[in-house]
Parts: structure tokens; C-alpha cells; sequence
């Protein structure tokens, strides 16, 4: 019998009623003669609740503890919907985190597993039960409680569906698949039917947050089949695919575009060994995730150094690198959050040359001036004003032939 | 080192404002030279919030899940409060109740406690750690969740202060203590300083609903010493003591008014072998509890029966019994919600005669009549008009020499 892990997001949970659609299409899926484990995350809006009344306590709400208030959400929701398959005369029951035998390390807060036994869980499928696990927590080796940190559900749900060998792991969400753009900004965006896993980590870290990217991590390293789709309607959505099964992948799979982040000048810093450590460690030490970094050397033994950083963060590392910039004596730091980070990706860059060059005079060609560039082996991106976002992710798309009137559907 | 376990209760839990005002009563216990355990209850309307969401799902959940669901309400609790105390630079450690290793049967919504392992308890306390549990939880063999019923947390606070051997198990709830009588009703009522096990198990189940009823069982069987006090003031509450230590035992305690209950009557049923479970048997499959139970025998084969039910399942009982009628032949059915139960209670009465004269003829003496009387070894219970109630309960104080004029605080 073939078996299918769901894994439900916080919009496709977020009232009764929603918690009730969701169980009727555990329950047809469960009729088609499947077995189904359910993963869920907590009500929308629930998690960040907790976080915010922790907060009122203490700024810096010891982690530890932080990890058994929030498991709390995803708890709710589990107890809800076996609660509510039960009603409909369904054999239903939750397990939570350490119940579902889901073992993590001790990094409270963005904890990692190292483990699923799932005894439990293969028990009550072998049972035809419809196991229905809190997504997002697990339980140290103490059993301690800890949770997988933001969009941990994800990573639940594809662990799990490792563990016990499914046949699918199918992600609903409050989008209907992966598209080759942003809907909302390029008409012409159309829904891509596979995409491989690495190209999905790439989107991901680049803000298309459909995926916690450790659940693409996790799926593509024990190549578990990932079906993306929308709990609010009945279509396919997008497989996540080894690349070697898509033969004829175009070069360019899609353009993203990340407004989170704003960039940090440092002029004329002193170009001596050591620097860069100088001008990173206080940083990284501040808890802040620096991306791009771009050093270009100039003449005598200066050069100017530029990196980004999310926006929420640049307040305080604008502060940091002030203090910085005195300590090494650079000439000047200054900032800009009006910048926007414009990507495209596709393992078939890997085997065509030409990509950035066609990248950089089609924006070149609306007059879009690149401040920034860097690539990986599968996505180059470029650093643009804010304002021309928009239009560089059209031009963009139908460069790399992405339109939906040139490219019908598989 | 003295070891305390302190309980605190829904309304002494209710805001993060309360739940800051435990902590500073934990630390000041802490400070004082004692080890200190802490088992929580729910924040006040959080436990029948969750269950009406439950009820909007089906009006009969499921046990198990609706567990796993209300266990949510002390694991909030017990992570804010060790929240708040390691933010106050406390050492504080929360435990659920699997975690306390809180092994209870398999009776899902009124689980009973089996054994209490308290290794981690244990452990945590010899490193002087305050230990948070979550009350009103526990697991069965198999790890699934389970809840102890309503009024669970005092249960587990004594059981927990059994299998910890500790010195005091204080109950703070937002009475400060035991009554002669309702000070609402009474205003000569007095507080008792000490009151025995067996006299707190008759007024518990009679309506004064300071302690779950199983935590007094629990405490007399095992002795453990329950100090019950409000965390609202400093003042000393009341003892739960052994009789034995109590050598001054006034005749009787206290006088309690339960107005929670209803009576049916069967006039004229015919007097034959089995006629009585064919009377209870269908009102207990319909889960309704019976408490006082009359038999009077009349002429010629036949007798009134007469027996009281909780309010709220009145209407139930009463269409039952107008069947059961029916088929058994007796003439009518009455019923009356307008009652109430009067008892006066004392384990001094063991070795006093007179005390259910001295009720009699004071009830008498200001005209009540007496609809029903049921009689314990240590307590007298006379139901009358629920009109009269108050003047039972202050008239009966008096005459028992209760009253706070006559008897000064010890």
C-alpha cells in the first residue's frame, strides 16, 4: 500500500475550520487506499503569538524554555486534527516530537535531527492508522524538548517520510508550486512542474520561502520525493527532482528577487592581512548573517569593501562597522537599504556558457545599473536600486525564455 | 536542606503579571534556605477554553486527543514560569509530566497516578535547581499523554511531594485557607488552622472546592503534610493533619452548603427483589452520578424512593426515570432542583453522641424542614429548601459553637 506523509503549513491550519478541510483530504487520501502520516505546523500566527508574550518576560528568553512554549502550537493542531478524524470515524492518532521518536541535537531553538526511530509511527501505520505528528519539534537525548527553528515543519515532514520509506512527502502550502517568477510581478511567470533539488536550495536561501531550506537539504541528500502544492485546491504542484531525471532542463529554471537585504561600504580600508576578520568577527558575534561580499583592491594598499546584510539587522551593523571603520582606520562606511538582490537559477548553467553575459546586457539594455554580482555554480545574482526590481525580473524572465506563451506547460 | 513543593493554582497563574509574582515567591522560598519545587496549574479559563474548542469539533472529542490537546494548558504555564525565573538569574529547569516520569493508568480525562520515577526531579534538586512541572499530566506505560481530571494539579503536586519525601507540600490557591463555614454566607466563619485528612475528604465532596478531592486521598494515604494558603497574602492557612496530632478535636469542624444538586422521586413503587438497579442502572450508563439514595417502605408492597442528582444532569435523570416508571409500574415521578445539602462535619463526632439531635432540633427550632438526611462516620448531611439554606448553614455554626466570638484562632 503505498504510503504518503502531508505536511500542512500554518495558513492550511490556521482555524477549525481550515483544520477540517485539511482532514477531509487526509481522508480522501486515506480512501484512495494510501496510508498517511500528517505533519503539521502550529495556527498561523500562533508560534510568533508565543514568541512575542516570552518576550514581555525577558528580551532574551532562555531558549531552553522558549522550545517548550512554542511546542505547544504544534501539539494543539496535532490533538485538533486526530481529534477531528476521530470525529468522522476515522482510525487517527497524534504523536508529538518525542513521541514520534525524533531525536535532535541540543541546540534549543534550531535544533537538528540526528535521528526518527518511528517505531510508533510504522506501529500505527502497519495498523492502518493515520498518524498525525507535530511537525517542527523533537527531543535531545535527556528528553529535553527542542524545536527545528523557523519553518522546522518542512524538515519534519521530509525526515520523517526518510524514516519510514514513503512513497511521497507532499507539502501543502498556501502557494500551488514553484514559478519560473514571482506571479505578483512578472505576468508571464509560469508554474514549473520539477525543479531539482539543488536549484530549490538556491531559491529558497534567495527568499522564496515556500521550503525551509534544511528540508531541501535533507530531501535532496536521501533523494526523499518532495511534491510541493496548495492545501486550497486539487492541482499538481511542483516535484522536487534529482536533476540526472530531467533530461531536457532548460539552461535558466527561474528569477528570483530579495528586497530583505541592505548593503555596507566600508572606503579605503587598509588592505592587510587580517582585516576582513577585523571587519566580520563583531558581526558574525552580533548574530547577524552576512551574505554577499564583494572587496575590490584599488591603488596603495586600499580597498573598498562591500557586503550585505538583512535589513532588520542594519541599523545595528552599520553601528558595528562604525566603530570598526575607526579601529582600522578605513576612510568611510556608508549604507543602503534600497537595493534589491535579482537571481537566476538553473543547473543548466552548469553546462552553458553565456548565462551572465546575457544576464548583464539585457539588464544593461533597460539602462539597470549592477552594483553587486555574485554566482554560484548553478545561479548568478546581481544587486540592482530597488525601484528597478521589477522591471529587471521581467526582462530577465523572457531573456531566458521563461514566458509562458513560449513554454506550454509539460 | 528543607524541601517544599508549592502548587499554585489557575488564578494564581493568570497573567505573565501573576505568573511573575510565583516566581518571586518561589525565589524568596529559594532564598530562605530550601529547595523548592513548583507544580502549576493552567492560567485560570485556559483548560475549559480548550476543551469548547474541542466541543466545536465534535460535542464528544475523544479522550485520548482532547489530553494531548488540555496538556498544552500547564506546559504553557511551567516553560513561562522557569522562563521567568531564569530570567530573574534563577536556576530553573520546567519538566512535563512525562518528563517527571508521572506514570498514571490509561483512564484518558481522569487518569490515575500509578508511580511517580522523579529521577529527573531528583537529579535537578540536588543541583539546586528549581524544578517547574506541569501539573495535571502524566503519561501511561505506552508514553501517551493523559490528564489527571479537573483539580489534577493538586493531586500531582502531593504525589510529587510523596515520591520526593518533601518536608511540605503547599497548596496556594485564592482562599487562604479552610473555613468553619462559607464566610460569604457565615460571617462569624473562622479559619481552621489544622483540619484532619478524613474531615477534608467529607467537605471536599460536598462542594467546598478548595482541594481535588483525590490529592486529599493521596495525602491521608501516604501522610504527606499539605499546607493549603493563599498566594495572594502571607498568612498562614490551613494544615492538613493526621487526627491523631490534633488532640483538642472539636466536635464538629464545620458546616458546608452544597446547592449543585437536584431530587427525583418514585412514589408508590412496587417493593420486589432487583426494582433498585433497574432504577440506577440506566442513570449511571448515562453517566450521571447519584448521591444520596432514600428507601422508605410503605403499605401493601410498595415504597417511595428518593435520591438526589447533580443540577446540571437533572432533566437527563428525570426523563430516564419517567421510562423506568413505566416499565416498572410505580405511580409517579417528581423531581425538585430547589434543594440544599446541609452537613456539619468533625471526626470528633466518632465519640459524641447527640451531634444529629443537636442538628435536628436546631433546624427544627427556626422552622426548616428536613427533606432528606444521610449520615457518615464523621459527617451529617440534611437536605432542605434551597430558601433556607443560609439559615441552616448560620444557625447550625452557632449551635455547634463555631463561631469566631466563642472560639479564638489557635
Amino acid at each position: 500500500m503505498p504510503l504518503i506523509v502531508q505536511k500542512y503549513g500554518g495558513t492550511s491550519v490556521a482555524s477549525l475550520e481550515h483544520i477540517r478541510r485539511v482532514a477531509e483530504r487526509v481522508a480522501k487520501t486515506y480512501d484512495q487506499g494510501n496510508d498517511v502520516i500528517v505533519v503539521l505546523s502550529a495556527m498561523a500566527g500562533v508560534t510568533d503569538g508565543l514568541i512575542n508574550m516570552a518576550r514581555k518576560i525577558t528580551e532574551t528568553p532562555e531558549k531552553q524554555e522558549l522550545d517548550v512554549l512554542l511546542a505547544t502550537g504544534e501539539q494543539t493542531t496535532a490533538a485538533l486534527l486526530a481529534m477531528t478524524l476521530k470525529a468522522m470515524n476515522y482510525p487517527a492518532k497524534s504523536l508529538l516530537g518525542f513521541q514520534a521518536e525524533v531525536l535532535t541535537d541540543r541546540a534549543f531553538g534550531n535544533a537538528r535531527i540526528m535521528d526518527i526511530g518511528a517505531s510508533r509511527i510504522k506501529d500505527l501505520v502497519a495498523r492502518r492508522t493515520i498518524v498525525v505528528v507535530a511537525g517542527f519539534q523533537g527531543a535531545d537525548a535527556d528528553g529535553n524538548i527542542t524545536t527545528l527553528g523557523r519553518g522546522g515543519s518542512d524538515t519534519s515532514a521530509v525526515a520523517i517520510a526518510f524514516a519510514v520509506k514513503a512513497d511521497m512527502c507532499e507539502i501543502y502550502t498556501d502557494v500551488d508550486g514553484i514559478y519560473t517568477a514571482d506571479p505578483g510581478i512578472c505576468k508571464k511567470a509560469r508554474k514549473l512542474y520539477t525543479v531539482s533539488y539543488d536549484e530549490m536550495l538556491e531559491t529558497a536561501s534567495l527568499g522564496a520561502k515556500v521550503l525551509q531550506i534544511r528540508s531541501v537539504e535533507f530531501a535532496k541528500k536521501y533523494n526523499v520525493p518532495v511534491h510541493v502544492r496548495s492545501s486550497f485546491s486539487e492541482e499538481e504542484g511542483t516535484m522536487l527532482v534529482n536533476e540526472a531525471t530531467n533530461m531536457e532542463q532548460p539552461v535558466v529554471m527561474g528569477v528570483t528577487c530579495n528586497k530583505n537585504e541592505a548593503r555596507i561600504t566600508l572606503k579605503n580600508v587598509p588592505d592587510q592581512p587580517g582585516i576582513a576578520s577585523k571587519i566580520f568577527s563583531p558581526v558574525a558575534e552580533a548574530g547577524i548573517v552576512v551574505d554577499m561580499i564583494i572587496q575590490n583592491t584599488r591603488s596603495e594598499g586600499l580597498t573598498d569593501l562591500t557586503f550585505t546584510v538583512p535589513k532588520i539587522s542594519f541599523k545595528d551593523a552599520m553601528e558595528i562597522e562604525k566603530k570598526v571603520a575607526a579601529e582600522i582606520k578605513a576612510e568611510d562606511v556608508f549604507g543602503d537599504e534600497n537595493i534589491a538582490k535579482i537571481s537566476v537559477t538553473g543547473v543548466g548553467m552548469k553546462s552553458h556558457s553565456g548565462v551572465a553575459a546575457t544576464m548583464f546586457s539585457t539588464l544593461a539594455a533597460v539602462n539597470i545599473n549592477i552594483l553587486m554580482i555574485s554566482t554560484s555554480e548553478i545561479r548568478i545574482s546581481c544587486v540592482v536600486e530597488e525601484n528597478y526590481a521589477e522591471l529587471a525580473v521581467r526582462v530577465l524572465h523572457t531573456a531566458f525564455g521563461l514566458d509562458k506563451e513560449e513554454h506550454a506547460p509539460v
